[in-house]
C-alpha cells in the first residue's frame, strides 16, 4: 500500500512510519521538521539522541533494505505542491500527524496560541482540499485527541466519537440524532482537534472523503520494536514542561532522583496508551478502512485510565522518589473521572501493554543511558493557561519551587 | 460607547457602522476591503452604485455631522497591527463581521475553500487572541448564521444555541447537559462558523471573554434609514450567484422579467430576515451584553421563515414573473422544515419588518432605479457543491438555461 505519512518525522509519526515500511508498505514522509525546529525555540530537545532525518532513513535502508521517502513540505503553507505529489502518486492512505499536538505549548503567548490555529486548521484543510481536488479516493486517518470530549466531572462513558440523543420535536415525539460527542477542548490545541472533528464531518458529507479519526490518549513510552533495531533509529523522547507528556516526565523525574511534580491535588484522570500501541492502532486503522460512503470512523485510541495521583504514587512506590505537589498551570478541574469505550481497538485484534508491567523497564532505559542529556531547568511547566493561573502560581510556587531545587542540588 | 466594527465596509456592516454612529456611538470601521475586491475577482458589482468608503465617511459627517474613523487593516494577517490599536484604544465593544459570507463563493474552487477557511477562523482567532493579550475586557458580538444548526429533515424547534440533553452515566442514573446545538454545516462558509462556535466557548470559558453570537437568517432588502439618507450611502445589493442572497436575487429577477429561478424543488426551508432589522438586532445585542462569567450568549437573528418555492410562488403572484426550477447546485435536502426560537429579540423589542408588506417596495426601488447596472450573465450559480452536482447539472441544466436565455432575449 502507498502511504503517505504527514509529520513522520515527530514522535508519533516516526516510529508509524518504521512500523508500516516494516510491514512492506510504500511509505513516504512528508514533513516540515517543525518539531525540531520548535526544540530550536524553545530551547531544549530530545533527551534520546535523534539523529537527522537523512541519518534515520539511510539507516533504516542499511537494516531493512526498505526505503522511505522523504519530501520536505510545509502542508498548512505549500497547497499547490501537496496537490502536486498527491495528484501524481495517488497514494492509498494518508496518516496524518502534521499539527502542533503540545497543550503547554499552545497556550504560552499569543504567538504559539495563533502558530497553532493556524498550522493545524490548515495543514488539515489543505489535505482535504487538495484530495478533493486530486480526484483521488484515498483513506484519510489523522490522530486526534480524547481531550476533544474534554474532563468533566460526570461519570459518562465516553462512546467512541458518536452519541445518540433523543430530542422532542414540534410534533410532540421524539426523534433519535447520532450526533458527535459534545466537544469540550481544555487548551488551544484541544480545541483545534475539535475544529478538525467538523472538517472531517463536513468533508466527508459533502464529498465522501472515507476518514478515520484516532482520539488517542496520552502517550508514553519511547521505543518500539523498530526504533531498537539501531541507535541512530531512536525515536525522540521529551521530558521538558510544554512537550513532555506526563508520564515521560515522571519517567524522567525518578530517573533523576528529581521530585514527581503533580499539578494540583492529582485527581485529573487521563487515558494512556504506549507509543508501540499507538504504532499497532495506526496500522489496524488502515487495515479497516471506512467504506465510500460511511460516516467518518472513530475510534478511542486508550488502553488504560489512571489519575495522575495514582500514578505518581506507583512509581514513588517503584522507585523510593518522592511526589510533590504543585500549583496547577492548567485551567481544569481539579478531580474528574473517565470511563472510556475502547472496544473497536480491542476487537481488532489490539493486545495492550501495561503500564504497570512495563514503565519500569522504561525508567530503566532512560536512567541508565540518557540522564546526563538533561536540563533541568526545562522541567518545570511554565504555560499558564490564563492570568488567574499565573497569578496564582507566582504567589504560591516560587517558594515551593525554590525549596525543591535546593533539596536536589544538596 | 467605543465600538470597532470589524468589517464595516460590507453588506451588513455599512448600515450597522451608519445605525451606531446614529445611535451617537464613537464606532471604528476596520476592515481590508476584500468584498470590493472578491467583486474584482468575480468581475461583477453591487446592483446599486456604492460610494468608495472615503466618500461614504465624509458624506455622513456631512449629513449627520458624525465621524466613522476608518483603519484599512487585515485582522487575519496583520495581528500587530490590531493588538497595538486595541490596546491603546480600549473599545468597548467589538462587532465582529470581518469574515467570508458567500457559501456558493466558499465552494467554487480550492482557492476559495481555502481562503475561507483560512480567512475567517484566522480573522476570529486573531481578535479573541488579541483581546486576551491586551487585558481589556470588551463585549464581542459576531455575526453567526443559522446555517450552524443546518437543516435536515427534522422537525425540532432549534433553540437559541444550546440544547439540553440526558445521557446516561456508569452509575445507572442520568445526566443533563447544557449542549451547543449539534453542529452541521452545509458549505465550507458555514462550517468555518460552526468552529468559529468552539473558539468562543472555548475563549469564554478558559479567558472569560463575553461574547455574544448572532445566528442571522438570510438578509433581504437594502437600505436602513441611514442609508436613505444620501445616494452615497447607498448599502450594497448583490444580486449575482455567488454573493446575492435567494431573496434579493428573486427580488432582481422579477424587477428584470427574468424567470424566478429555484434550485431543486424549492423545497428548502430558511430564516430570514430584513437588513434594518439586522442593524436593530445588534444594537439590541450591544445594548444587553453579557455578564462576566456567564457563557456565550447565543441569539437566533431571523424574524419569519419560507419555504424557497412559496417566496418565488409569491413574488411570481406579485409581479407576474414566471418561475424556473433548476437543477440544485448545492448537497442539501430538497425539503426540510424548519422551526426557530427566536424569543430572545422579540423580548428585548424587535418588531419585525415583514416580508409580505415590504418586499414590493424593494423590488420597486430595484426596478426603477438601478436595473441599467446589471450584468445578466452573472445572476445563473456556477458554484457546484460537489463533482456529483456538477455532473448532473451539466446534463440536465444546460438546455433549460440556454431556453430561458432565448426567451428572455425574444
Amino acid at each position: 500500500m502507498k502511504i503517505f505519512v504527514l509529520g513522520g518525522d515527530g514522535f508519533c509519526g516516526w516510529p508509524t512510519s518504521l512500523h508500516l515500511s516494516a510491514k512492506g508498505h510504500d511509505v513516504t514522509i512528508i514533513d516540515n521538521l517543525s518539531r525540531r525546529n520548535i526544540d530550536n525555540e524553545l530551547e531544549t530537545n530530545s533527551l534520546t539522541p535523534i539523529a537527522p532525518l537523512g541519518v534515520r532513513l539511510k539507516t533504516w535502508k542499511e537494516i531493512a533494505g526498505n526505503t522511505i521517502r522523504f519530501v520536505h513540505c510545509d502542508i498548512a503553507k505549500e497547497y499547490e505542491r501537496l496537490l502536486q505529489l498527491i495528484s501524481e502518486e495517488h497514494p492509498d492512505t494518508f496518516v496524518h500527524f502534521a499539527e502542533q499536538r503540545a497543550a503547554p505549548y499552545s497556550m504560552k503567548t499569543s504567538r504559539q496560541k495563533r502558530y497553532t490555529v493556524d498550522n493545524n486548521i490548515n495543514a488539515t484543510h489543505n489535505l482535504l482540499c487538495a484530495v478533493v481536488e486530486a480526484e483521488i479516493d484515498p483513506h484519510i486517518i489523522h490522530l486526534g485527541t480524547m481531550g476533544v470530549y474534554g474532563y468533566g466531572h460526570t461519570t459518562i462513558r465516553i462512546p467512541e466519537g458518536y452519541l445518540t440523543i433523543k430530542v422532542e420535536t414540534e410534533a410532540n415525539d421524539t426523534v433519535e440524532l447520532d450526533i458527535l460527542y459534545p466537544a469540550n477542548p481544555g487548551s488551544v490545541y484541544h480545541m483545534t482537534k475539535t475544529q478538525d472533528q467538523l472538517m472531517f464531518y463536513y468533508y466527508n458529507k459533502n464529498d465522501h472523503l472515507r476518514i478515520t479519526d484516532l482520539h488517542q490518549g496520552v502517550v508514553w513510552g519511547t521505543e518500539t520494536k523498530e526504533t531498537k533495531l539501531d541507535v541512530r533509529l531512536i525515536n525522540r523522547f521529551d521530558y521538558d514542561g510544554d512537550y513532555g507528556t506526563v508520564l515521560n516526565r515522571f519517567i524522567t523525574q525518578s530517573a533523576l532522583k528529581y521530585p514527581l511534580t503533580v499539578h494540583g491535588t492529582g485527581g485529573q484522570t487521563r487515558a494512556f496508551i504506549h507509543i508501540q500501541d499507538t504504532v499497532r492502532c495506526i496500522e489496524l486503522a488502515i487495515l479497516n478502512p471506512p467504506a465510500k460512503g460511511e460516516r467518518v470512523k472513530i475510534y478511542n485510541q486508550m488502553t488504560e485510565t489512571h489519575k495522575i495521583r495514582d500514578l505518581a504514587a506507583m512509581i514513588s512506590d517503584m522507585t523510593g522518589v518522592p511526589m510533590q505537589y504543585l500549583n496547577n498551570p492548567r485551567n481544569e478541574a481539579n478531580e474528574n473521572e473517565l470511563y472510556v469505550c475502547n472496544d473497536k481497538f480491542l476487537g481488532h485484534g489490539l493486545k495492550p501493554i501495561t503500564l504497570e508491567r512495563n514503565l519500569i523497564k522504561e525508567i530503566k532505559l532512560i536512567a541508565d543511558n540518557y540522564l546526563h542529556r538533561c536540563d533541568h531547568t526545562k522541567i518545570p511547566c511554565v504555560s499558564f493557561w490564563n492570568s488567574e493561573r499565573m497569578e496564582k502560581a507566582a504567589r504560591e510556587n516560587d517558594a515551593m519551587v525554590e525549596e525543591q531545587k535546593i533539596a536536589h542540588t544538596k
